[in-house]
């Protein structure tokens, strides 16, 4: 009997995940968005059904997931978390990329009690990121630093931002602004956003890049210790000095003013003159870049591990390399807890199959047969 | 008989003008605006008579200058064209600092048929810049460069753009985008508005400024012959890039948005997000600064004329010196008309009078007794 799968949300990543489980003749896929304009998506899809439902409505979700043997998530942030309490309710499987701002991990008693194994996070950053930071600080006998580094960019530079986004300016500008939660010398401290500014070089990438503070390492934070972990965003360079500007003057302030009778707040009106201008353009080639390196003693030695990821825009199936680096990872894990692979009832970030080789090494060759160039270095 | 002058207009500089002319014993002077409130700034002034009046209707303003022996315009741009050729009608005299879009000389035959004496352009720049201009070319046998540089400005800068406006973001950003006429190997050209950048220290000002093409020479044009002629506005340093950066970040565009349901402009939103940054606060001190010279040859010697003017807020009269500098000129040339120094029919701008030694020396006299520092320097 085939494996029944229920994708919640058929936007840009969710479409992509749906469409690639739909390719393994094992699976019965059904993928489901509150708008039927999004399930355009997926038409012509002959093995992959899609339906309208209300994903904002918990127990309509809880129902939907009974039905089936495992539930993926890629919601919006605002429902996804009480999406996934309505799928631990079911007792059934969830792989999830909604990048929830509350914590999963709240949920795993509850998942425990059900029986419901949950992977959480499990995207490009946050997902492979988290997985390789754990897998770098469980080769180490202690940790010293876990640094990593990632973006997503458009290949030319486009003046004056040298942006484009694959996801809404109020998106981004709302990362720029978020307190950063770091580790320096051991303990959990707050930093600014958009500190911290260096300028990287990286293998595949046609001149240096400037990197950055953001809010990235959720889980990390409480799963690895180490005397200094951060995570950076990558851009071309000049991006932060002029996004800086725009806060400096008072442009992402979200203080309400008044613009022909509207009440506004900053951030939105310059979300809206930006979205023009970081929008995508059609042909434009996007990448993802990332850079993991975990730092540490071993055996009484300095070592280091390093692994460095590039991926471009697939022109042929028309994906944007943030979907695909975003959804694959996603797509592997599903099919590992439709395989087996992933059983363990409970609440999981990424780092906690850091240890478990096979998934490890087998998300690894599954990203490379998917054409993304992922090399390992150790020192 | 006292000599009556109607003010049109009581903002900031129409109500300078109207309370320093209710100083003179032999003038009888009303000042009108279309808005109670505006009326508010003349209270308390017993000398002086505040009137409502529809300023946008010419047939009323053409009964109401009349009644009168002169009438002073301080009206905004869109309206002060309509109300020139109005006063003209009624061949009574006019003083205006209305800055209009609209060139004024079209008005010129009109107003000598009628026995009307205009001087527009009043202020100090436009104003007393075109008199020194027109000063210096006249003390030339042939004039090689005029060189404007001009600005009102906080006495601290305060980053990020170090600056504070005197008047709506909305009109400076309006300068900043308007092409920029200026006269270069004798020609009148086109340039861009910011372009030309230079840094300059002048007199009186802790530190260096910055100095950059906007549109100001206007009548200047015309009226003197220089193989080079400009006007630069002066700024703290740094801010000219980070409009720039505004500029080319679609900040500053005219092609409507979508913004929460309404239509908008970015600059419109640009102009509402630096109100708050741009307002004077209370108590800060601004001040006025401005360099015209004028190089050239005069009986077959190289020669160079230099005014260096500074001025800053008045504490005790509660005025700021951009309302001093744009307002006094004004005041000056409407006494100069009523006692007769000024009376040929016509529509002249300033440097019509460059010539006139009583006039010239007389203002800056003027101007020197109301405090500001006014030097010149011959070369």
């Amino acid at each position: 009997m085939k494996k029944r799968i229920a994708v919640l949300g058929c936007g840009r990543i969710g479409s992509l995940i749906a469409r690639r489980l739909s390719g393994y003749r094992d699976c019965e896929v059904r993928v489901y968005d509150s708008d039927p304009a999004a399930l355009e998506k997926v038409r012509g899809h002959e093995s992959l059904i899609a339906e309208t439902a209300d994903l904002a409505d918990p127990a309509g979700i809880t129902t939907l997931a009974k039905g089936c043997d495992l539930v993926v998530g890629a919601l919006p942030s605002r429902i996804g978390y009480r999406a996934m309490e309505a799928v631990i309710e079911s007792g059934r499987s969830l792989v999830d990329i909604s990048f929830l701002p509350e914590d999963p991990s709240d949920l795993d008693r509850k998942a425990r009690e059900t029986g419901s194994t949950v992977v959480y996070d499990i995207g490009v950053a946050p997902g492979l990121s988290h997985l390789l930071a754990g897998r770098g600080a469980s080769m180490m006998d202690t940790v010293d630093t876990v640094q990593i580094r990632v973006g997503g960019l458009p290949l030319k530079p486009r003046p004056p931002f040298n942006y484009a986004a694959c996801y809404a300016p109020s998106d981004v500008l709302e990362e720029y602004t978020r307190p950063v939660h770091i580790v320096e010398n051991g303990e959990l401290v707050v930093r600014e956003a958009l500190s911290h500014l260096e300028t990287v070089d990286l293998p595949g990438v046609d001149g240096p890049l400037e990197a950055f503070l953001t809010d990235g390492l959720r889980s990390l934070n409480r799963t690895v210790k180490a005397r200094e972990m951060w995570e950076k965003t990558l851009r071309w360079p000049g991006h932060a000095e002029q996004i800086r500007l725009l806060e400096r003057a008072g442009f992402l302030s979200e203080e309400p003013i008044r613009l022909k009778g509207n009440v506004i707040t900053p951030r939105e009106a310059t979300a809206a003159m930006l979205f023009p201008q970081w929008e995508l353009k059609e042909g434009e080639t996007e990448f993802t870049v990332m850079r993991v390196e975990v730092s540490g003693e071993k055996k009484g030695k300095q070592a280091l591990h390093r692994w460095d990821l590039i991926d471009f825009t697939d022109r042929e199936r028309g994906e944007t390399s943030m979907a695909r680096m975003t959804g694959l990872p996603c797509v592997y894990t599903a099919r590992a807890v439709i395989e087996g692979g992933v059983s363990a009832p409970g609440v999981h970030p990424p780092e906690s199959f850091a240890n478990d080789g096979r998934f490890f090494e087998g998300l690894l060759d599954f990203l490379r047969g998917e054409g993304v160039s992922l090399e390992e270095t150790t020192l």
